[in-house]
């Protein structure tokens, strides 16, 4: 969809009148503010504007509300769901120059950084104050984009999700106002909790300009330990009870054969070609020592025989880094081929069930999936390997993940753990949340954005 | 206020169609619905219904909307700022017979419950399953109403408030729709946070008719503590510093010594009359023994010299009774008097300070009041001993507050932690938030209750 060109042209001229350069239309900057890591095809936006404030962000929303144009908030660009996709034109504001630490409370473990921030640049920074931020989605996403898709990733079986980690946000809202949704303090029960209704919001609301971060000091001891098993079963059964027991493990990820498999091949690493956990561990030196042989003792109890377990750093990252690249050693499966990530997650107890009805299904199809899972929260990832040029194939992952998403929801669980909506998940939220829920997100969004020009096609 | 009466009495025949005796405008019953534990003076209900299923809800709340006649949700009325305070007149639902454990699900540590459910109640029906629901505002309270207020307590130093403990919520809409905000996976990035907007929402967007809550393992190893310090700044150092180390201790209450020597009365402690902190350490035997030996260290550094421990339950269970007991102990320091709780929240850097300033206000003041606090969140309360009969203690409370609150929010905290805004924080919360934010979340209340009937003249 295209937005009248003298509109455009009025608009433009507004935006370049605060930002000069700025402010482009040149066709390869809109390109790539177009397209996230998804397989959504590109919808490049008609104009790009960097933005290097809160200010400058509220300028460009009021020329965008005055002349109704769509706003779309720009991160990393890491979504997985078309999170940023264009799909009704308008500006992209690129927040990537919003990227400074403005603050580090480490007294009060927490700091304010700009939306551009990038997680490991945060904890980079950090790294001196012996305090860190845990929530790692693999990417090497922004802040902003964290908060606005409700991310989270390996480490959220123990320190939760952005939901949980956010104190407060500063947003421009849809009218170009500039609001701040709360302090520092560590809880609050004044109102309505905005800091949420923001957090998952995916732009549609307004545009996150400034977030406080709950910070957590690095833990005295830290181990990793990997341990394969007879068959995924065995592994999933492993995750259920060490959940089950209240062990406070930090990560535990399940990776089958195929991804175990992509993953010795595209980083050099030489594990059993079989069903895998990788786990962390946090605490004292004790109390690391003894979830590990508590966990140990969990999975040999499911025929598993050689877990490993290692404090050195080096080996901490080799190992968490193979697993940040497994998209991309899915991906080197097939020469240029495209990932098709899945997203559900389910109660544990549905964990097994919901994995082997997948990969049954995965047997039966002609697709390769490497499956990976955030397993300790019932969160899971099958990776299709695709050629997007294959319409049959596309069909193919489509029947796959609906199938996928509609047995998950049988079991009380969502369809998107924690890529978001986006694009790719609308269909599937009336079918989780009902026609009334729904309503409800339809008259937030009306109430708060009446014109629409919020990242508008996404969610709802 | 008053409702015509023309248009009470249709409303009235109606309900008593569907309810019969469980509709009722009977004055005492009106009178028992008028009120809270707050200072706030009573406003009775016009009618008082009790309601046996979320239908029964819906029922009530489609023939309020139809009369544009005002619902109140009432629960255990342990609120402390006026929540149920029918402030508008209208119908008071109470929710006490909604009081089923609807399903525990142990294997994935949730279980669902109706409103009704008083804490207690739960605790002692999971006691069986081997898990616990942590949150524990003191005050037998329901959990439709704790998840009303956003509570906290004791507890949420280590497991957060019901902002982090509730996964999903079934709501009555002002329109008497029946919504679920989510499923049962532990993590979800399926659109809007509704079940977040309703939570502390104080019955203003709808009326919580089930919850499914995040329950825990009862921990291997239990263990309290208690430690008195020459001076209260030292015991909120002591906090400060065990907070910053990371030690998850589970519970950690500052009592001023006028609380102290009013809970010895009350309850029949010995403890010496000075700052005590209160402890709790959760965890296996070794990391319980672990943490208790570091707070106890820190707690010496700071001059205190008689840190005492135990793993009894009994010693634990008269301990935090007398915990709980704070405001009754307060209250029986004079005889006919009432509490009046103050609730602000700060970070914990700038605790010590704001405690300080507190007790030289109070100092200079005529007013009693004694101090308990979650100080490993930052949030505490003084206990004004009034005489709500004497407009001057009033006013001197008023005064006191009202610097305490503006104190706070210069310290980046808010001015309530964990009680909620009701009638008594209202007039605060542009203070804190700002007009743009208080504009957000009027915005929200009117898409979804445009005709103001849901607990009207409460947060806004």
């Amino acid at each position: 969809m295209s937005l009248s060109s003298s509109i455009l042209e009025s608009a433009c001229a507004e935006l370049e009148e605060i930002l000069g350069d700025r402010c482009t239309t040149a066709q390869s900057v809109r390109d790539q503010h177009g397209k996230d890591e998804s397989w959504h095809p590109s919808c490049p936006p008609d104009v790009v504007c960097f933005a290097k404030s809160t200010e400058e962000v509220s300028k460009i929303v009021k020329i965008c509300a005055k002349f109704k144009i769509p706003v779309i908030p720009f991160g990393a660009g890491t979504s997985l769901e078309g999170h940023i996709n264009a799909v009704e034109g308008g500006v992209s504001i690129d927040l990537n120059q919003m990227n400074e630490i403005i603050t580090v409370h480490s007294e009060d473990l927490d700091c304010v950084v700009q939306p551009g921030v990038r997680r490991k640049q945060l904890n980079e920074f950090l790294r001196d104050t012996g305090l860190f931020f845990p929530i790692d989605p693999g990417a090497d996403a922004s802040i902003g984009g964290m908060a606005s898709t409700r991310a989270s990733g390996t480490n959220a079986v123990r320190y939760g999700t952005m939901k949980d980690n956010v104190l407060s946000l500063t947003v421009v809202l849809p009218n170009g106002e500039i609001i701040k949704t709360g302090g520092r303090a560590k809880k609050s029960a004044a109102g309505y909790d905005l800091t949420r209704l923001y957090i998952g919001s995916e732009g549609t609301l307004g545009v996150i300009t400034e977030i406080t971060l709950r910070l957590y000091g690095i833990p005295e001891a830290v181990a990793a330990a990997t341990v394969s098993f007879p068959d995924i079963e065995s592994a999933i059964q492993s995750v259920i009870l060490t959940i089950q027991s209240g062990i406070p493990v930090a990560r535990i990820e399940l990776l089958d054969d195929i991804q175990v498999d992509a993953i010795n091949k595209y980083s050099g690493l030489d594990l059993p070609v079989q069903a895998t956990l990788f786990l962390e561990f946090h605490g004292s030196d004790l109390s690391v020592k003894e979830q590990s042989e508590m966990v140990d003792s969990i999975c040999q109890d499911f025929g598993a025989k050689d877990f490993q377990w290692t404090t050195q750093a080096e080996d901490r990252t080799r190992l968490w880094q193979a697993r940040h690249d497994a998209a991309y050693a899915a991906k080197a499966l097939r020469t240029g081929a495209s990932i098709w990530a899945t997203d559900v997650c389910v109660p544990i107890s549905n964990l097994a069930d919901c994995i082997m009805q997948t990969k049954a299904d995965m047997d039966e199809s002609t697709l390769i999936a490497p499956l990976v899972g955030h397993v300790g929260d019932g969160n899971f990832h099958l990776a299709f390997v695709l050629d997007m040029d294959n319409p049959d194939e596309i069909a193919e992952a489509e029947r796959l993940n609906s199938r996928l998403i509609k047995r998950a929801l049988s079991m009380d669980g969502t369809c998107t753990g924690e890529h978001g909506v986006g694009l790719g998940k609308k269909k599937y939220l009336k079918d989780e949340l009902g026609e009334g829920a729904v309503g409800v997100m339809s008259a937030l969004k009306l109430a708060l954005d009446p014109d629409n020009i919020m990242n508008p096609g996404k969610i709802i």
